[in-house]
């Protein structure tokens, strides 16, 4: 670590816990004055950091926090993308301690958001903070930071849209992945798409009593139940007619180049307790989670939940459930598929709506890119070994809308780790990831900027 | 209408309101001082109509209410049971009007218990008053009015071995049950018993994002589904291995019989706005509803259930199971042969935990008895109708436990209709059939005294 980052770190963390004790739940409007008080934090801190043309962009939405420093049109620009809002936390009594009061153990940050992505995206404004303090800024910086990602950023779309002078750059830089290990850097080179939907089933029109109705009208907790178990065939293939159409098959060089990362099954099945993994057929854990598209139900619920015993027909049976896409997919495509067949499976004993959330698209970066070997050689520097790229299961939509609207790439310099247990109770980041990430940062723009001259 | 009956309707009403605002929910204990002060209240009437002896009995759970009138040992005696809970009110914003403050609309009380079984209860209370004020009362009578029939009677049958003496009675009288419609007039004849269960599936030990594990890893609530789907075949027969075995199939002339029961299918459909019935292949409506076992899924939650998105897999999915009996099947061999079957289903990526909650017998009582006799005779008098034997989907369990433990038949005297909405919200009782029962319940002491005498 060098002199200012020694000197700052204490100050640097509880800049962080102060971040993190903002409960910005941007799915749960009963936030919402919390989500506001969180741009308005990182708007202080951009200025305070030495950005110039600070503010907090109104949208639709949720607002977008802006910053930039143009030192020099020669050199080029990074454009820095994070997000201030979080995922819910509950179940809340799941936490061993509460989600929006920031606890340190064993070298841990304990708090929602810590790794996804407050932590994350903090690195980058302290890291900027630094490079201005020492004189070290290597290349033209511009801050977009925005509070709906994790509500399908429904807003950036539009700003970005509006705005594709401000934000010209070289490049986008995005800390919201993870690394293999902390002694296994890795960059993330490519993302899952995302299609969410959320379904309601209705049989008859009122709850009913199950013993003198039981039998004769249509349940649509067990309707739904039969809808959905028929989504997967007994090879854990999803059934919707045209699923895979468009799915980019690896070859298998390609394959075998992905099968040399270092995975260990057994300590896999250890950590999350599992009596046996459970995927499609014919392919690898670390395929099934990144080039294979998925279909999970995220939440269910129906009829009584309440202590003890009801003898109750339900009028409604409701669903969340989102697809994981892979190249060459679309979240159009795959909701639309969806929706069709989800209707068309119904029986005619029930009523079916199909809702959909929001979407994103899948993208796989190259790994030839100045960028992306710039900041290769960035965590080489700080890790003392050369970073894998991983392609991951995770979705950052946004990435795709980048690609397509400005035309830039981007580069995902990830710092987390999967036991950091993102959108989980007892989410955590760790004091080392925080740190390297702040050390790391520099290295990546100063490389970028000696590369880009050459 | 008598005199008495007609100087005292009013009161009548205002005292089943007063019971009606009590919140004895016996299923949730945050209602457990309102259950309490509902049997006080019971207490106090049945003091008041002038039963000797009164008392609140406790229990291991919610106490029972005792109180009795023997006026001459050569008559016969008659034991009322009755229930003072009531199922839960969820959910409480499907009711047009506050489930606990009961209102009147076109001629019917609207409120939690109206039908079931407070109304219904309540209307011995007052035809017991009735036939002591006028003198009138033909046969000793016993009062018998729990707190736990909603949630299994679990303590009422060690009362009743402990009280064999006390409750020794020629007839046990419930009226819990209904009538076609109010121009014709039914007597239960037969009760589907019960089997109610709790099932956990867990995968991960924690909640999981979807996109890093999504794909790799046993997603409870699709697993849930996928095992709950297969509970039933194509032909909606169920499929728990030996389910069947013991179930007493009708004869055609039987079924034929049953037949002649009025029913109109499409005032059905319309009725509960269904797009067409749905059960067992190869039975009618009334059949599924009656002679015919049945499981229903009455609960179901897991995962992200709140407003928006969230892309987790949860750790943990529950649903709530319960099984409707026929002769001869027995709660407890259904609870084990489903709990046998639902563990040996369940893949080894998870794990599944099975609760059994609470279970009841079927019965079918004689139509020939003299006790079923004067009842039918009873109705007669007062709906001018010959009332029509039908075999109910209900249960209520505790009817083949008084017969087991007491040797004592049941006479099911109901004056509900199926459109009170028990166990729903908006539940409701006519006012023509709380004083309808008030009327004709003291007919069948009468004509029971006589025929027992004959």
């Amino acid at each position: 670590m060098n002199n200012y980052l020694t000197e700052n770190k204490d100050r640097f963390l509880s800049e962080l816990m102060d971040l993190l004790r903002m409960p910005s739940v941007s799915a749960d409007p009963k936030f919402k004055d919390d989500v506001l008080r969180t741009a308005e934090f990182l708007r202080e801190k951009l200025v305070a950091a030495g950005a110039d043309n600070v503010e907090v962009c109104p949208t639709a939405g949720y607002p977008i926090v802006y910053g930039e420093k143009m030192i020099d049109p020669a050199l080029p620009t990074v454009l820095v993308y994070g997000h201030y809002d979080v995922q819910p936390a509950d179940p809340y009594e799941l936490w061993t301690s509460p989600p929006f009061e920031p606890v340190i153990k064993n070298e841990k940050i304990y708090a929602r958001g810590a790794c996804d992505d407050k932590g994350q995206m903090y690195m980058h404004v302290k890291a900027f903070e630094m490079m201005m303090k020492e004189n070290k800024l290597a290349c033209n910086v511009k801050f977009m930071i925005e509070g709906e990602e994790e509500v399908g950023s429904e807003n950036l779309a539009t700003f970005v849209q509006h705005n594709k002078e401000k934000l010209k750059a070289d490049v986008i830089l995005i800390s919201d992945t993870g690394i293999i290990g902390n002694d296994t850097p890795s960059i993330t080179s490519g993302l899952r798409g995302l299609s969410y939907l959320e379904v309601e089933v209705t049989g008859p029109n009122r709850d009913l009593h199950s013993g003198l109705y039981g039998g004769a009208v249509a349940n649509p907790i067990n309707i739904l139940c039969k809808m959905i178990a028929s989504l997967h065939d007994e090879n854990n293939h999803i059934t919707i007619p045209g699923f895979y159409d468009n799915v980019d098959e690896l070859s298998g060089e390609e394959r075998a180049e992905m099968a040399k990362a270092p995975f260990d099954l057994e300590k896999y099945k250890k950590a999350l307790d599992l009596g046996d993994i459970h995927g499609e057929a014919g392919y690898s854990t670390l395929e099934r989670t990144s080039i294979r598209p998925t279909l999970d139900v995220n939440g269910i619920w129906g009829g009584y939940t309440g202590e003890g015993a009801k003898t109750v027909i339900a009028s409604k049976a409701f669903a969340k459930i989102s697809m994981r896409l892979v190249p060459h997919q679309t979240s159009e495509e795959i909701t639309e598929k969806f929706q069709k067949h989800f209707e068309a499976i119904a029986p005619v004993s029930v009523k079916v709506l199909v809702k959909p959330h929001h979407g994103g698209e899948p993208v796989v970066t190259p790994t030839n890119s100045v960028a992306y070997q710039a900041a290769s050689r960035a965590y080489e520097t700080t890790f003392g070994k050369k970073p894998i790229p991983v392609r991951s299961g995770g979705s950052i939509p946004i990435v795709a809308m980048f690609k397509s609207v400005l035309g830039t790439d981007t580069v995902m310099m990830g710092f987390g780790l999967d036991s950091d247990a993102i959108h989980s109770p007892n989410e955590s980041y760790g004091l080392f990831n925080y740190y390297k990430g702040i050390e790391t940062i520099p290295y990546f723009y100063q490389y970028f900027a000696e590369m880009s001259k050459a």
